[in-house]
């Protein structure tokens, strides 16, 4: 999870929601991203998509079967969708996602159960998204202020 | 739908399953795609995930906004929870998808409401799946006949 921070770092960095993933297969990372929807302009670039299709090359099969996927925050519909779809052993992620979270597709799935669980260095998950929309809306207050457009 | 239909039946040909999805705006196709999750070994190479990356491509702007996604097939809560992120005003879709499908994620979702409409050409969309793996497995079945592996 540390790794999957520092991915998240690095997307708030780049002006990206700060959202970070890891893929791992017998202990070992084998594919990385963090979130990249602006800067690819596609909407699916979330951090977690973006892991599992690298992973995927990574180990030559869209079947990740024995891997974890490590996410900072609870995986949206998508991406808990993809996780499924590529046969994902479990997930851990950081912070719970309460508007946006797609975890309730993983009860009872009909293609493929993938295990879950939560709440691993929540706090600090939290803490860097919170504080990139802090930053976010004091910077266009501050535009808006002196007239610029928001 | 006609044109998704065709996608579809030439991801059939391609060894894929048989799945088409077109993104039109104001009138007029603006991206389409079949499925290639075997040919680029990418759980997340829907129809449907293609379509909306390509349009998103197309317009410039991974919102799409007034854009509306056919598809042959009810898209799975990967390919539905993308059309919410795409900000897509209306999914059409073929055949229902009783076991994978993920209609049910549209209904008041706190991003962005999605309209949907089912039941387009669903006879002609459910057969091209259906005879896809009717002579899949009997291709399996010759095999496992003949001795070779399934």
């Amino acid at each position: 999870m540390r790794e999957a921070i520092l991915e998240a770092k690095s997307a708030g960095e780049r002006g990206e929601v700060p959202i970070g993933a890891v893929v791992v297969l017998d202990g070992h990372i084998v594919a990385r991203a963090g979130n990249r929807v602006e800067e690819l302009g596609d909407a699916s670039a979330h951090a977690e998509l973006l892991a599992l299709r690298a992973a995927a090359k990574a180990v030559g099969d869209w079947r990740l079967i024995d891997c974890e996927l490590y996410t900072t925050i609870e995986p949206c519909f998508m991406c808990a969708g993809a996780a499924i779809l590529s046969r994902v052993k479990k997930i851990f992620y950081g912070a719970p996602d309460l508007r946006h979270g797609g975890s309730q597709i993983f009860a009872n799935h009909p293609i493929h159960v993938v295990e879950i669980e939560g709440d691993l260095l929540a706090d600090e998950c939290a803490s860097i998204i919170k504080s990139f929309f802090r930053n976010r809306r004091l910077e266009r207050d501050g535009r808006a202020a002196k007239g610029a457009p928001a």
